[in-house]
C-alpha cells in the first residue's frame, strides 16, 4: 500500500457497524445510535494492516516495557500537527486515557480536591473519588454564550483547597478548543496556588478547520506542573486496543511515575502500541480525509437543526463529532429519553455529563451523511 | 478447523519468539530468556483464528459493558476442568489479573493491610500500597519442606490488623497447588476475624498431573467474603490482549463493584474477551497438550538438574511453569546476576519474591526440550 497517497474515508453499514462497534450499535433494531463516541467508519487500512501484522506475528503477550519508538512517533505526530512536541523521552504508556488521568492524578499530584468543568466527560466524573480526591465541579451555565473556564471560579475552588485542574483540550462535550490566551489565563491561576493540572487532550486530532489545537504543555510555565494525556485511539476508532499515552515534561515527575510499583501502571496492549504508532507514523492521509468529513458533518448538521429543529441551540463546533445540544425549548423534562422513546435515536442524555441538564443531548455526528439527516429528522419528530 | 481434535503444541523458533515476544526475548543477542512468565509456543491455533476474525470484522473499539457469553464460557469451563463453577451472572471483566486484584481490594477489602505470602509474584508486590493499604508480608522460611500458609502467622497478621489475605493458588512462584483441607484452615482463620480473601487464581489452567485445582471459593462459607480473580492469558499466552475475570460470588459485592465510576475499571480489550471466550469453549485439547507438555518439561528439569547441578534445592512442581530453585549451595551473592553474566541466561532474580532471596531464582520451563537443557546446562556452567 502507498502509505502517503489520500485514504478515503469509508462508511459502514449497518450490518457491519454492528460487528464492528459491539457497544455503540448494541442498541434494539430500529434505533440509531448516535451516543458512545466511536464512529461508523472503517479503521484506516494501514493501521488495520499494522495490527493485523503484529497478531500474525503471534504478539499477544506482554509488551515493552517502554518502546522508544511510541515517544518518536508522538513527538513527530504532534510537531507536524501542531508546530510543538515534547521530547520523546518524556512520552510514557498507559492503558488509555482515563487510565492515565488516574496514574498522573494519584502519584503527582496533592491530597486536594480535583476541579472538573461541567459538563463534562461523563466517564471521568468520579474519577477524582476513586484517586480518594474531592470533586470540585466548575459549571458552565447552559446560558453562556461561550463555553470558558471562569478564572474567578478556579481561584475560589483552589483556595477552598482544591489542587488539580482537570483540563479537557478540546473540550467534550463544550466541542470547543482553548485560545493560547485562554489556557495562559489558566495558567496564571495555577500557578498562583502550586496546583496542577492533567490535560486531557484525547481529542487534538480533531480539531475541526477554523481552529487550531495548542497543548497546555506548550505555555511557557507549564513544565513544573501539568502533565498531558493523548491518545490516537479516539480519532482512528481503535480505543479497544488500549494504549495512550502520558506526556510527562517535568524529570521529576517522570522519576516518580518511574519509581511506581508495576501494578499502578501495567496494562496496555502490544496492539495499542503497534496501533498508536502507525497512525502517527503513517495515519495522516487517513486523518485528513476524516478531519475534511467531519467538517461536512458539522456543516450537514446546522443545516438539518436550522431545517428541522430550529429551537435547538447550540454553540459553534470547533473540535470533536459531538455535539452538545440544548434541547429544552422543546419542554421535555428528559430530552434523550424522548428521543429513544418517540424518535428510536440513542443520544447521551445530558445530565450524565452536567447534573440537572436533562433538557441538553450529546449527539455523536460521525457516521455517513445519510444516517446524520435521518437521526435529526427523528430527533424533530421526537421533540417537536 | 476440527476444534474437538487434539491439537499440538508448536515451539516457536528463537526467530519467531522475538518477534512474538518482545518483552520476555528483549533480551541481548545470544542470551537465553527464562524469565517473564511467557510461553515460547505458538498460540492455539483456534483462539488464534477468533482473535484475528475480530480484528478482521473491525472489532477495535468499546466492549460491550458485560458480555454474558464470557461468564458462560468461564463457568462452563470450571464445571468441566475443576468439578465447581461460578454462577456466570458472578463474572466480572477485568482488563488483566492484577488490575482485577486492585480493584476487589479497592472496592471491597476494610481499609486495614493485606496480608501477601512470600515468596510472592513480584508484580503485586507492593500492589497494597497502591491501594492505599499497608503490605504484611507472611514469610515462608526458605528452609520449610513444604511451603505453606502458616495460619498462626496469619492470625497475628490479622491481630495486628491486616484485613485482606492476597492468595496465589496455584501458587507463583512456590508452584503449589493448595489442598481442600488447606484452603479450609485458610478460610476458618479468615472467617474468626472477618477479614477478606482475594483469591488470584490465574494459575489454575496449569495445574499438572498428580495435583488438583480447587478454587477457593468452592470452599464452604468463602462466598460472603472472597472473590477469584481468574484469566485464561496465561495458559494460552494471550496476557497482552487484555481481559481477566473476577468471580464475585456475593451480590452484595457485584453491587457494589458494579455502582463504582467507569474509571474504577473499564479498561479490558474487546480482542481479550473474544480470546478469554474462545479459550474457554474451544481450547480443551490445545491446553491438554500444553500441560501434557508442562509435564513432560518438569521431569527434564528433574533429570537435567539431578545431572549438572545436584546442589540446587526445588520443592515439587504442582503447577504452573515457573520453578523456584534455591542455588544457594553454591555460594553466590546473586544467583541471577551470575546466571546472566556467566551463563548468558536471564532467570528472575530471588529477591523480587522474596527479600534476601539472593540465592534463589525463578526459571521458566516453557520452552523447548532443547532450550530447556541448554538453559540448565548453561546455569551449571554458571554457577558451578
Ligand atoms: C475527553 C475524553 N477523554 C477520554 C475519553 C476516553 O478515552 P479512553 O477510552 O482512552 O479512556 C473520551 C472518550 O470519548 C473523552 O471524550
Ligand atoms: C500469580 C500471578 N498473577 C497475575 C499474573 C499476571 O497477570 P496479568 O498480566 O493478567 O496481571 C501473573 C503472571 O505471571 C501471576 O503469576
Amino acid at each position: 500500500m502507498d502509505t502517503d497517497a489520500r485514504r478515503p474515508i469509508v462508511d459502514l453499514t449497518e450490518e457491519q457497524a454492528r460487528r464492528a462497534l459491539p457497544l455503540k450499535w448494541g442498541v434494539p433494531e430500529g434505533v440509531l445510535p448516535a451516543w458512545v463516541a466511536e464512529m461508523d467508519y472503517a479503521v484506516d487500512p494501514v493501521v488495520m494492516d499494522a495490527v493485523q501484522g503484529a497478531l500474525a506475528e503471534g504478539i499477544t503477550g506482554y509488551p515493552l516495557e517502554r518502546d522508544p519508538r511510541l515517544g518518536e512517533a508522538y513527538a513527530g505526530w504532534a510537531a507536524r500537527h501542531f508546530g510543538w512536541a515534547p521530547d520523546p523521552e518524556a512520552v510514557r504508556e498507559v492503558v488509555d486515557v482515563t487510565a492515565g488521568v488516574r496514574v498522573a492524578i494519584d502519584v503527582l499530584s496533592g491530597p486536594g480536591g480535583v476541579v472538573f468543568p461541567t459538563p463534562g466527560y461523563n466517564a471521568q466524573h468520579g474519577l477524582a473519588q476513586v484517586t480518594g480526591r474531592a470533586e470540585h465541579l466548575l459549571e458552565v451555565p447552559t446560558s453562556a454564550e461561550r463555553c470558558e473556564i471562569d478564572l474567578d471560579a478556579l481561584e475560589r475552588l483552589f483556595a477552598e483547597g482544591a489542587q488539580t485542574l482537570l483540563l479537557t483540550q478540546p473540550h467534550n462535550p463544550w466541542g470547543r478548543v482553548f485560545t493560547r490566551a485562554e489556557l495562559e489565563g489558566i495558567r496564571d491561576v495555577v500557578v498562583r496556588h502550586g496546583a496542577r493540572v492533567v490535560s486531557d487532550e484525547i481529542h487534538a486530532p480533531l480539531v475541526l478547520p477554523g481552529a487550531e489545537h495548542v497543548s497546555y504543555l506548550s505555555i511557557e510555565g507549564t513544565h513544573d506542573h501539568a502533565v498531558a494525556v493523548v491518545a490516537a485511539s479516539k480519532a482512528f476508532n481503535t480505543a479497544g486496543l488500549r494504549c495512550a499515552q502520558l506526556v510527562v515534561p517535568s524529570a521529576a515527575d517522570r522519576a516518580r511515575l518511574d519509581a511506581q510499583p508495576m501494578s499502578r501502571n501495567d496494562s496496555w496492549s502490544p496492539l495499542g502500541v503497534v496501533a498508536a504508532r502507525s497512525a502517527y507514523d503513517l495515519g495522516d492521509p487517513w486523518l485528513a480525509s476524516l478531519v475534511e468529513r467531519l467538517d461536512e458533518q458539522r456543516t450537514l448538521l446546522a443545516s438539518l437543526l436550522a431545517e428541522h429543529l430550529p429551537e435547538v441551540r447550540m454553540r459553534p463546533l470547533e473540535a470533536t463529532y459531538l455535539a452538545w445540544l440544548d434541547a429544552s425549548a422543546y419542554g421535555h423534562d428528559d430530552a434523550a429519553a424522548v428521543a429513544l422513546e418517540r424518535g428510536r435515536v440513542q443520544v447521551s442524555p445530558g445530565d450524565s455529563y452536567a447534573p440537572g441538564t436533562t433538557g441538553h443531548v450529546r449527539l455523536n455526528i460521525a457516521t455517513s451523511p445519510a444516517r446524520l439527516t435521518e437521526i435529526v429528522e427523528r430527533l424533530a419528530k421526537a421533540w417537536r
